[in-house]
């Protein structure tokens, strides 16, 4: 798997990647099924995704109720657990339900909980990570996260329509501080005010980013850079189970990818996209983590070569 | 441009591609534009696509009402029209609306006009050709050109939900003949009954055909064949003026590319499905045929180059 470098994900080494984002006991219904307090938020994603390729450390919030089972299988992924707090309260909960096309969904409860009061402290050890993902949290969080990284190499930040809707000022800061900026086309075009796609992205490589992500769900993604555009196939699956993390998984799946590879370029940058997307692709097949706890490395290095034969005339 | 093989287009020879369709007089407003009687229908968008790569005979009907102009623009794209029956009546015509987001659309009116009684009847010299393309029509129709054509070495029907929902039998009848059947996403869904694309079109590779492609507007189309998967990229263009016929001027571009391959194979229908998606791409730049009426091989050469670039790693 020559463009998708895999570490063994138990270095004892220091986190090459940290990521920050929410931690949340997920409740999601389905079309045809109903699972309640799964293992969820971008975290939790964004990390078992990225620890198939490096040393993972995340950054996080969880209540005392917080089940010991889930931290246990964070340490099986071979995540880094050093920056998750467990402080007193309970934890963050989002409950939401698909649509019969398992794309579009309604968020039936929100509750923050510890997640109200979350302000991201990186133990020591993360300071020097060359690799900062910073999820979708509020910007202001973000760029909290970002002051205390030293000469980060390459960042990404993800972010949503509530943060454009109610943080913009914010947002555009953190936007002018990284390298990447991931979103979907919708929040693109609410972003800009711009609806081509690419003009929305030309809009946004201003700003300061060398990257932008537009990802498009069950159709794949779109890098745009000034080196030019490379379209994101997404592995077409038999059958989604849950979608819930598809884009966490993929930014993960990514920077992890990013993170093992020998240089920045544009090169290891598409290879990287094409781990994500195959990341992803395992992760909505199942609930919650599940997904990516029952794969190998081998499984992604075959689905990566069978992607890449279907994007290939040859 | 080894992949996308062009001929002269103007050819004395005998068509290598019939092309059968509604030929239509559109009227279409855009968010941004209104516009009267323009040149449209499939079998135009379709032949003007095909024709940048071999001769394409022209099976339509229009009404005595029909511009002089029009015939003279076909003409200029090397389309061969002795299968053009100009008869007593009006020219079907077509209006629509596309919502903002220029991809919906609902349509205002549909004067069916001459083409209530259509039947396609094929000039001698098209009934040896080696290309057929059934654009959109009723299944009856396309089976009645079908019938008239001697050992077609490849056919590709196109078809629609008002066929899916009105005529399935002879829509069941044609699709058990064809080489490809192409269709949108939702289409295959109610075709099928299934939800899943890939399950969608291990249905109906089962009722004959090869190939099965699955158009998906702006985000390109996808090819399944018992060999496999292919992922066709939607070229981004910077500004979509007016989507109609981009499904016809893939199909047509397609055609024309595979009929003037050396020979029929996954490879050759792939890097043909490449040629179709730029000739699509040119298309809704403009409205009607004005996309490809601007255009040379020379551009659709440079576009398939860089459509190239955008889906390889290199």
């Amino acid at each position: 798997m020559r463009d998708c470098k895999m570490g063994s994900g138990k270095q004892k080494s220091s986190a090459k990647l940290v990521v920050v984002g929410s931690l949340a006991l997920d409740s999601v219904e389905t079309p045809f099924e109903k699972k309640r307090d799964m293992l969820g938020g971008s975290v939790s994603y964004a990390c078992a995704a990225a620890s198939f390729f490096v040393k993972t450390g995340m950054v996080a919030v969880a209540g005392q109720d917080f089940p010991a089972r889930y931290t246990d299988l964070y340490r099986k992924f071979g995540i880094d657990c050093q920056g998750l707090s467990i402080i007193r309260g309970r934890t963050f909960r989002w409950s939401g339900v698909y649509e019969a096309n398992m794309i579009d969904r309604r968020t039936l409860s929100t509750e923050l909980n510890v997640f109200a009061s979350f302000s991201p402290e990186l133990p020591e050890s993360y300071k020097s990570a060359p690799f900062v993902l910073l999820g979708n949290i509020a910007p202001g969080l973000q760029a909290h996260v970002l002051s205390q990284v030293k000469k980060p190499k390459f960042v990404l930040a993800d972010t949503m329509d509530l943060w454009i809707n109610t943080a913009k000022k914010s947002l555009m800061e953190v936007i002018s501080r990284v390298n990447m900026l991931t979103l979907n086309d919708s929040e693109a075009r609410l972003l800009t005010g711009e609806y081509n796609l690419r003009r929305c992205a030309a809009r946004i490589l201003d700003w300061g980013p060398q990257y932008v992500v537009v990802k498009k769900g069950e159709h794949g993604a779109i890098l745009f850079s000034r080196k030019g555009i490379f379209i994101v196939p997404a592995y077409p699956v038999d059958e989604v189970c849950d979608p819930t993390g598809a884009g966490d998984s993929f930014a993960g799946g990514f920077m992890g990818s990013l993170a093992g590879a020998s240089s920045v370029t544009e090169r290891t940058v598409r290879a990287a996209l094409l781990c994500g997307s195959v990341v992803a692709s395992f992760n909505v097949e199942d609930f919650s983590l599940s997904g990516l706890a029952k794969i190998s490395r081998g499984d992604l290095r075959k689905r990566l070569s069978s992607l890449k034969k279907m994007t290939s005339i040859e």
